[in-house]
């Protein structure tokens, strides 16, 4: 038996191993594309996307008789075969390739038909028996194949997502709830405010998660629209009637997902709108947890020399030459896997707009980055969950002394006895190292009896928080303008 | 009579002409942030915006006794003098400031409460008439007033966006009417490959647009959810009982727009998520009207040396040394404003990021970013719907004598005589310099008649845009297939 | 005297104003770009450098016979005019254009022109007697025109923004002698690290910004190459012998930049490498920029639940409803200062990849957003140095009380005790809420004498940065290690 | 013998395999940071850059005696096997991670341990012996050591980029002279402009290249100042006299870079500035590249209904579907791979920008993108070279095809004859369908032997580039204008 085997297209001919499950088409993008080293293999859900729309198509096919019964039959086995994670390895090409995705359709045509052939009884690379384009490929084109896979595939990622974020979401909200009775120097611009409650703060990273679960569920729909059926550029040239329906319904079985094809088939050829679209709420995702992180790292400044309002849960020692030093890791990777989504996302953006008359050959690109941008987003979202997030402690004594010191009680004289007055007051605390009661109780500018009760923070976080506000953390026995009296 | 008067804030004093309408605070800021030399006057809809929001406050607070009824009303009075476009003169602070736009709203704060001095017999900066801050800015903060004010802004922009891309779409709609019974070859990565007709091409640039509209549409009512009434971080301290519902009644009536009250206040007052979504959807408008763009000059490009399957309408000279030259400077100009765009919306992502705790303080320059995607973009749509799209003719015999030279017709024989056949002869075909049907005749694959009938280009445009196509433009009765029975 | 004047072209015809000076080509472009608002004229470096190069041309085509001398002479007078600040309202076209820069080159061609037709007696838009094009423009195409004039508008921003950073740098080194003497906790990753000087931190500020003055003067060197000379696409074309070398010297001298002329004409007509690596260069320094105020934010960040190392000079109110807040808005408006940089550099990044064949079409986008980020980048330096930096103020005696209180003198521990012990001790002090001296002290890994002078800060200081510390601000005397002996 | 050990630290223990080469801190992070699953062992030239650093440490302390001799002699061994590619297996933490790259140093400061303590005859884990803190990490930190570590890496991918865009340069300077003779249609904003030869446009190639080559070597000479002996935050703590300058130089030897400490660690320890700019010299490549790969792809569009003017190599099929259908997919690799570069570039941005106060935590993302871009650019750059460039076909006889049919002929007519009658002559040719020189002598504007004279292609050619320009290759023996005599 040969060790080798010889195939050859309209370019000339290479030589294989004999038993190699991919064939010269798939070689040959094998050696074009050394770039990044990494391989189809490497994104799982694409290739069993790949695998799903071959299925699919075969069905289709054998179900109006384009494709005979047995062939249609050997390759939806291969293919389930391929859905259930057998056979990945074989998939080699470069996830970025030229050629706007032909050498991925290929490398599962040649791979499904050779795997088919072998069932059948065949050698690998007897495509007389069953060819990779005449009948793995019957009635497509990469044109539609690859668009429908990479959306399929990208699709696979987004209840992951949602699922990440929500339990995120959900640790935050615990959070809260554990945090809403403790009463913090609330900031803006990194000075001081107003009042607020820690419980606020940290429900305030949970809506604003809440509101990306949503947008992404919105906009994931957008992906279920498909051009299968288009074959090139969306003529439907050499799919036989019938065939896309039939296709398109077998899909939407076989991946669970509501698909439907896109009305226009030449506009839906060369669109990459909804990747674009997609990966912008992916930035979007990025931009809101990076800002959380760094107000995670923030808060948790310190041990001592910080705002230590927070205290993180340490996961590892943090320096090789500081003893005992703890950094905020957790929230320092999240950060870094932002920015590279919202990276990613110019990468995405650049080749969206490189499209070109009837196609866009950079597809490649924005696959690879966008099944990126997910992949890391959920393990970055899973890892500032389980060991960031609910392992969080307040420290509620340091909040309260940050409060006390503080000036932010001054906002609410302002109503009583007008911004201007006001102002004065704060100005004199600030230089003369006292509190705003002590120079409000001094100024005489209320009774004494009113100046307690307005500037009580719990009457201030009542106002805006009287959901979660528990009183009495703050004491104020010690009140200077009741010691006036 | 004197000519100056003097303000007085806790940092000291500052001289002003007596009649100056704006005040201490937005003298400093206009000192303090001589950065773009664009002031907020540049912003018609964002002054006209912050004039509504303080317009519903007076409102508001006049209906629950918070403010005087006199003051209320002289403030509205104002307020309506400025939605109807006078005074913007006034408002001359830095787009790109400090502060979080504290400035922009003493700015308002200032202006106002000078006019209504004025219209009460006062002095400008007889502050103790009518305060800027205790009155003009009653009830309200930087932190609900500004965030309030842009996304008013920018949804004044957005029926607009919306209306030129509906034209933009209509142009592009009546243009693959008119050239729907064109064939042309259609082409991927840049390499010829099947026939299609340039009525199907225009189409989908319609339809590619037609999915914005929507979107815009989608997203820009996210942004009707505001956060007026919270106040200070979204504590909603200093706003008495009864004011933010009636305040955004109010506001809703004034400004048009179905507006509530975000749920969170406090995260409302510090998430720019929002924005950072609406620029991407400009982004992703920007992203195809570019590729658009691109398509146009190279289907235009010529006139002798390059396609030429259309011809733009000349709208001025196109060199100052090269005579009758005439470029496509309407498509390139909108490229130039869909990377600016694109360009924008990296700053707002960048701004968006740098929000700390309870309040991003790089609010301003997202207005000034967000607000300026949107007016260049709508000019950018309307010049090239008006000044391009509805004037481009077809050079209809170009696209038929490419289409006839062309190898694009040999996909249509894969089906009868397997793929790798078929690429033999198309290979011959090129290197023979002969046509597909030539070859295909020659080479015997299929009986003339079949052939004839296959290789037709009327059938496969048929096949997959049987609704824009008209019979009849190819010739074939030159068929080389047929001249050899 | 008739009221208007007609001008045709190869288009069609348009009325002016008789006494216009501008002509046809520029009145289509103002029509057809119609997109910013932003006229050339807002941009007076680029106005005077066209200028510069049509008087340079004029004078080498005079000096050649290719241009009449009165002719010739008539052009140098007016360029003069335009170089000393006249006549720039003339300019009148959209900074975003398309067409390459053929509108900006036909509107000084044209303003020319006519101001030198009235200068030889003749009235505006008689051009037999003196042409935009055939004298003007003599011996110049667009292709070298505007790639030219951008370049010298772009070098003459470059010594202000040289001298704006180094006016920065020292200002921080004034700093860092000032604070030479402060000792206070460094923080890597936000949280408290080792001891260091507050004079050390500011002198990082101003050598980082050192390293940017460098490197603007290299990089900007590059821009000193321009393709004057190369006429259409670089060919030389119509472009007399002997008229290059004189045209650059005269542009050199007129100048007074050190300029050569490229030594490929044909790929200095297409690239726009140069601006690209110059806008990098911008973006460099907007991140550093962008770093340090986000530093400076940080550290004073208070007034009394932050850092507070240090004190910004307050320079407006910095709340409408909380009285006497004072926020970092110089700092602020840096920041978004640089973010805007960044983007302007994606859009030149897009806008350079966007070219094609032998031209970039989209220069004047390169052009608009390079000036602009040079213009608004020596602004923000400015204000930084001159309304923030220069008035910073230490509080030294927050910096001692928290360095007193933390646990940086740990590090200094292990190298005798090794780091596994050293840790424990860190450990102890944080969850026993005691200090490194204490801790040590009584776990005995050291004799107490060596300890104390281990532990010294002094010494820690003064192994790093004995140039800039003073010894004696941390009072010792209270030692728990001492105490214990 | 034990199958496991058990690591203790201030966090608490974990039980590793007994052989296992890395350590306690290693597999916390591992743990932490499964993020991209891109592991550092990925990056060979990072793993030894690191080895040098312990190396030359190793050595420095040895002759200081900071560390026992044969401690660091077995340290120095096993570094030495890791630069010469052995163990890069055990360097397992994924390149994205949180801790400012600690937890790469404490793996390499774990394996380098292990790996010494088994060949000094003792087990794994068993520190007391030789331990990775106190005696691998001797006079170091991360804050040192990492930076240190990505510029050496960095740097080795320098001279390969460098060498890869020589070759490639090569390359279309082979093809320029190879084309130099061919003369054909220049074109601006894609419309026909003057003649020029392919060879030029070759040339520019060429040239635009090699400035590049001398950019990347300038920038990345700013590389080779590092910050090691600076150790925590540039103070030098911990690090013993005579340390530094000795460890500096034992790394310039071992690495062969011509190294020097940083003037300034302090800033030298926080500062990313030079990554930033070798990441936007990079972007500049990128964005040269892609310009040229899009100019290739548009040259060659075809077969039959594009420009045609050059052949690329076919190196696979183009499509599943279209037979014979060959696709310029290396150039469309080449394009994706520098859009990948640019948004790498944005990733680094906004990492370097977030840095705060002593450090930049987000290196490790920076470190990944750059060698990531570095790579990936090599590979691109390699491909181009040897799979499309090298293998360029002109087809001459296209490109004299579309000069001879174009109007470009014109502007040398304007001037001899003015611009506004050229531009009537260009006018006229363009709608009556002839070419220049019929409607130039039907007008007889000129002599018709001087016309024939100055409409000589050879003539404009000779002009600008007559270095490079055959004659003969355009017969003008049919031209209609010596026809009319």
């Amino acid at each position: 038996m040969p060790q080798v085997r010889t195939e050859t297209d309209s370019i000339g001919s290479i030589e294989l191993p004999a038993s190699c499950l991919y064939g010269i088409q798939t070689e040959r993008a094998r050696q074009n594309f050394m770039i990044t080293g990494v391989r189809l293999s490497q994104f799982p859900n694409l290739v069993s996307a790949l695998a799903m729309v071959k299925s699919a198509a075969a069905r289709a096919n054998g179900e109006i008789a384009a494709l005979d019964t047995h062939k249609a039959q050997a390759i939806v086995e291969v293919c389930d075969e391929i859905i259930a994670g057998h056979h990945h390895a074989h998939f080699v090409v470069d996830m970025i390739q030229g050629g706007a995705g032909t050498s991925t359709n290929m490398n599962a045509n040649e791979v499904i038909a050779n795997l088919a052939l072998v069932k059948l009884g065949h050698k690998p690379g007897s495509y007389d028996h069953l060819h990779p384009n005449d009948d793995v490929n019957h009635g497509q084109s990469t044109n539609d194949v690859y668009p429908t896979a990479v959306r399929l595939a990208v699709l696979s990622h987004v209840a992951p997502l949602r699922e990440a974020l929500a339990r995120l979401k959900a640790a935050f909200e615990h959070k809260a709830s554990e945090f809403a009775g403790i009463a913090k120097v609330g900031r803006t611009q990194l000075q001081d405010a107003v009042p607020m409650s820690l419980g606020a703060e940290f429900r305030s990273f949970a809506v604003t998660l809440g509101e990306d679960i949503d947008r992404i569920h919105e906009i994931g729909r957008l992906l279920t629209e498909i051009n299968l059926g288009g074959t090139a550029i969306g003529t439907r040239i050499n799919a036989e009637a019938g065939y896309d329906a039939r296709a398109i319904t077998h899909l939407a079985k076989i991946s669970g997902f509501d698909l439907k094809q896109a009305s226009d088939l030449i506009e839906a050829s060369s669109d990459l709108g909804g990747f674009v679209t997609f990966s912008g709420i992916l930035k979007r995702v990025a931009v809101k947890l990076s800002k959380i992180c760094n107000d995670l790292r923030l808060l948790s400044s310190g041990p001592r020399a910080g705002l230590g309002e927070i205290i993180l849960p340490p996961v590892q020692a943090g320096s090789s030459i500081m003893p005992g030093k703890v950094n905020p890791v957790i929230p320092e990777v999240v950060n870094q896997v932002c920015y590279q989504v919202i990276g990613n996302d110019l990468t995405i953006t650049m080749a969206a707009e490189a499209g070109q008359l009837q196609l866009n050959a950079m597809e490649p690109v924005v696959a690879y980055n966008l099944l990126n941008s997910q992949t890391i987003l959920v393990n970055a979202i899973d890892v500032l969950t389980d060991k960031c997030v609910t392992g969080i402690e307040a420290d509620a004594d340091r909040c309260a002394a940050l409060l006390d010191n503080s000036l932010v009680l001054v906002t609410a004289l302002a109503p009583h006895i007008g911004y201007d007055a006001a102002a004065k007051i704060a100005k004199q605390a600030l230089v003369s190292d006292c509190s705003i009661r002590q120079v409000a109780a001094e100024s005489g500018v209320l009774p004494i009896a009113q100046l307690t009760e307005v500037l009580s923070p719990n009457a201030m976080l009542a106002q805006g928080n009287h959901e979660d506000f528990n009183t009495g953390e703050c004491d104020e026995g010690t009140c200077a303008c009741q010691a006036r009296d």
